[in-house]
């Protein structure tokens, strides 16, 4: 595999296009977008729209004219086409965090007063921390338990008659780790669980079927694959014929029946409405919309089947290079090799080193990030690099790994420089 | 009083430079402010820098680099010097509705662990129903009432040995009615209550002094006053002798002692921090940035102080015109009389009409709002005129009434394209 190899790949790409959505710095390797989506080139003229001519020009009459009272509808509709729901069952609003704590209250809410003895939440002890703090203050206020598991093959025996949820990422945010949603819901069904799965990591990126792989809750990031920008709006899904069983207790004006109405009494919308809770953040949906346009534009080429199938290839190769050009180096994979397992993004761990490394990779272009390992799990540091099929290229991979290849045989990497933390990583 | 005496008002103000700073639409009298402040002139600019500079250029870097990480706390500080709270006891961050959940909680987690008896939440029946709505959700989960009162009169007398907390909006959102926030959290600490104050229409419009008037826990509103453009991100603050003794229950990461190790067990930052869930919402807590700036510059010119006197002589201009021009149409006042009672609007009822006067009024280029009655507590249909002292003008107040008077003159409200409802008023 050389270079020109992974240029060929490119040129043969039929999804090579859609790159020319986004604004993408000169120079730049980017495998950080299951961080933080890189900017769409709609985003800025849309939002400048949004603030100078809606918001300046039509002020309080734009809630009606330009649609703004709809936003989280239209662009939870649009979000439903990329995670197998139906248009009417997502909306998109709040954070990942406060979506997550509307849903599980309603799953905990649903068994507390169908199956009270059911007061166990299973999850996963390497789930992205806000879903496990959530968690934790959601089974504090409802007399339940978090279990944690350590690896997700302990995740079925770990379900039985007391339990109410199952709560997990899909992409696991650290390892990698595609989850078999169908399978998964289905083992916490017939323990007579509900299914609750964060979407942060495969919104986007790899196929996600909520409806036909039997999820009963549902929440996902609009800034990582999305590419709605720093903080975007988040989103909410509840299958259909739970939605309107249950309230979420954060029942703002906004999940009203009739917000307009100003009556003292809380009515809950019918449907996924009930989900809103304030004022819609209207700038911030803008740029989500934008976003998610990003993604849509691929269905006229093959959708998200063509951008999974992609990634696959993306990581295959990343992988297929570390091994043959950073053999001896001290990296081994920490990320699932099975194709069926592994989300879009590749992580490698090394006993010591891995954040430095990661700052001399940033130093010369090439932008993963580093996750701090848990001794608890077993789980090594690691350098995680994600790659969106929207705009990563073959050649980036290929870049990349030489860069990082580069950083190695330099030893560059031992400088002071790259040892020292930032108060973000 | 005539259009030139309103003129030589302007003239003499020292505030009105202050006007400057906006994008109003060329002929238009805003007089809705206290629903969606107007654009600052300095908004376009800085999302714009935030979307294609930080986010687009700076990409996941700018989390350090361009201080995305301590916008909450940033503009939360800017927010704490309009309400009468310290450097660091405000954070900006989620809706209204969020906010008034996390801090209603952790008031009643406190009174349930101090004080279980008490388990009565005092409100006013006209408080601002998404106010009511979470009060009602949490009274619910916490074996709680909430007691609703039908006039200010009626607060004092409703304190008792069984409350928990007394909510109110310092500035009523219909009847304009400015409580005394300083005898009525006098009042509510006498009964041994928490003091919680919604100050939506009061932060950027009268002088607010949490501290020194003994609130206990507060919110607000990014969008009215603080001119922090649609959905704007809200805001919290919380005594700081009660912040940290009290978890509030959206314990996301963001709100963690060390959100970036990363580790699964919950512990909550010092201080007002742990008030925040989510990754914030930097684009529309950079436009919330330039909207609170807009009202720090008022600093130089007497601040708060001055602002609230404009306000008070922009409404006393209001109800004298109204009272000497639009004499027997069947106007009367609804909101307070007393300057000191008086937020920063004036509220006419009229038995029928109001609706399509409103509707008839904006047709000229004069923008108030429409409010329903409730014959509850005796309120009627209102007509709502919202003053905002950074950019209303005298003139602006006597044109306003001026073309009042000429719809009903006209008698055009009486048209039926005026009567007909949109689904946002």
């Amino acid at each position: 595999m050389t270079r020109d190899d992974a240029l060929a790949l490119d040129a043969a790409d039929a999804l090579a296009p859609l790159r020319a959505q986004f604004e993408i710095p000169d120079g730049l390797i980017y495998l950080d977008g299951n961080s933080l989506g890189v900017l769409p080139r709609a985003t800025a003229a849309r939002v400048q729209q949004v603030v100078t001519a809606e918001w300046g020009q039509g002020l309080i009459g734009s809630w009606n004219a330009a649609g703004w009272m709809q936003l989280p509808q239209r662009v939870g509709d649009k979000i439903a086409r990329l995670v197998g729901a139906g248009a009417g069952e997502v909306v998109a609003a709040d954070s990942t965090s406060v979506n997550l704590y509307k849903v599980l209250s309603a799953a905990l809410r649903m068994q507390r007063a169908e199956a009270p003895q059911r007061r166990v939440i299973i999850s996963e002890r390497s789930n992205f921390p806000t879903d496990l703090y959530i968690a934790e203050s959601l089974a504090r206020e409802f007399g339940c338990t978090l279990r944690l598991v350590n690896a997700p093959a302990d995740i079925p025996a770990a379900l039985g008659a007391d339990t109410a949820v199952l709560m997990l990422t899909q992409v696991n945010y650290r390892t990698g780790h595609l989850h078999d949603m169908a399978s998964l819901s289905a083992a916490a069904h017939a323990a007579g669980a509900l299914a609750l799965w964060d979407l942060a990591h495969s919104a986007g990126a790899v196929e996600v079927q909520l409806v036909a792989d039997g999820a009963d809750f549902a929440v996902g990031c609009g800034y990582k694959f999305l590419n709605g920008g720093p903080g975007a709006p988040a989103f909410a899904w509840v299958r259909p014929r739970l939605v309107s069983r249950f309230e979420q207790p954060l029942s703002g004006w906004i999940g009203h029946a009739a917000p307009f109405e100003f009556t003292p009494g809380y009515r809950p919308a019918a449907g996924i409405t009930r989900y809103l809770c304030g004022t819609p953040s209207v700038i911030g949906l803008a740029a989500l919309e934008c976003g998610v346009d990003t993604v849509l534009a691929a269905e006229a080429l093959g959708g998200m089947a063509a951008l999974r199938a992609k990634s696959l290839a993306l990581t295959r190769l990343f992988m297929q290079l570390v091994e043959t050009r950073l053999a001896g180096q001290g990296f081994s994979l920490a990320s699932p090799r099975d194709d069926a397992r592994r989300g879009s993004q590749v992580c490698l761990a090394r006993d010591k080193g891995a954040y430095a490394i990661v700052q001399a990779l940033i130093a010369r272009g090439v932008v993963g990030d580093f996750r701090a390992g848990d001794a608890r799990d077993g789980l090594p540091d690691i350098l995680r690099f994600g790659v969106t099929p929207l705009y990563t290229r073959f050649v980036d991979v290929w870049d990349a790994v030489e860069q990082l290849r580069l950083v190695m045989a330099s030893a560059e990497w031992q400088q002071p420089r790259f040892h020292q933390r930032s108060a973000v990583t």
